[in-house]
């Protein structure tokens, strides 16, 4: 039944959010003598979502952001060598280990067989492909669309660009907001699985939404027999 | 004869490197307390060539290396409010008034009526995205493949995913190192057109190349006439 399974990957495929929620504790560490740390996590949020058209999603973004953020908190007495470290904690995030989520390299196995597979992912695109090449799953995803935002539109212009039949599309992801409800909203199936942390941009809609239209498992080992109900 | 022309985007159908080079220009003279603005052009290009396997092509990554650049030459002395100007250099780049290459706007619209056009550009996803809606040209363009890099297997991939024959395939762009040599190494025609400017990077391999086994041109109305002969 469904041709195409396409996979988002960041908190879907392997963790992401703690690294930044760890690379956020080493701000505050750092700027501790200057601003007390809940005005660093309101301010960073702030300085993000204003940043987001401008800069977009990923690593850089985030660090251009801390950049900002501890620029103006500390009303210009953040110092050159403090930058730096700031700038430091990208390189770290940029190198960090990747860890999958449990059981993500048995079910993409195990799927890759029968079904064609694709990422679908936000963020830098560099970042990304980096990840995914030291992921070890690059090999079972032929396709990988980098992407700057997970609107319908953007659904759509993948569709076309791979012609795909929405009807034979599963998407999934930890996203309601990006990964579930735009593709939902072309006729697609989605099977939505929450992970532990979200980023606060990405939370801000889950609440407001119920739950038609679209599966939910709490985690990808439950993808293969779902996908065999579905396709039943 | 050609069912696929595919346009690099900065500097061969948008002015591009001159909006760095007056970034540079701010930089130097934002610094000039501190450092000589000789020494700062080769610090900063120092530090964008080693900070591009992580960081990539693009704005976000031209800034963080401005930043560092500047954190470095002035031993830590740079304050907040010099950062906050270095990070606001770079929305002023993003929001810069795009202008059209001389001819770029009839070539693209006479060569899109025979043939299938597509854009293969290095940079920010998302600013090369911004930058394409403000262009007028999108509507030219049904593909867009924004890359981390111009080599052999990126347009070996690029032929992959869109069915193309490198036979019916030309490329044109501005730079011998992406835009031409790893296309002609893979059997496909390209036609360079040399750009006032080059970025030092792009420009390291270009007198080493003889010209065998691509076409030149010194302004884009030469390409229909070119297409026309090759076509022949």
């Amino acid at each position: 039944m469904f041709e195409v399974i396409a996979f988002d990957a960041d908190d879907t495929l392997w963790h992401n959010e703690p690294l930044y929620q760890q690379t956020q504790a080493k701000l505050k560490l750092l700027l501790a003598q200057y601003v007390p740390a809940e005005k660093i996590e309101q301010h960073l949020y702030q300085t993000e979502t204003r940043n987001l058209p401008y800069f977009g999603y990923g690593i850089k973004s985030f660090t251009l952001s801390m950049i900002q953020t501890a620029a103006e908190l500390t009303a210009g007495c953040i110092d050159g060598s403090e930058i730096l470290e700031i700038i430091n904690f990208s390189r770290e995030m940029l190198d960090a280990r990747l860890e999958l989520l449990d059981g993500v390299q048995g079910v993409i196995e195990l799927l890759a067989r029968k079904h064609q597979l694709m990422i679908i992912t936000k963020g830098d695109l560099l970042d990304q492909e980096r990840k995914l090449s030291r992921s070890g799953l690059a090999q079972y995803f032929p396709f990988v669309e980098i992407v700057t935002d997970k609107t319908p539109e953007t659904y759509a212009a993948l569709f076309k660009t791979h012609r795909i039949d929405p009807q034979s599309f599963l998407m999934v992801g930890n996203s309601l907001r990006s990964d579930i409800l735009p593709v939902v909203s072309l006729g697609a199936q989605a099977v939505y699985i929450p992970y532990a942390l979200t980023w606060a941009h990405e939370y801000e809609i889950e609440h407001l939404q119920s739950k038609r239209g679209y599966h939910q498992i709490s985690q990808i080992e439950e993808l293969p027999e779902l996908i065999k109900r579905l396709s039943a």
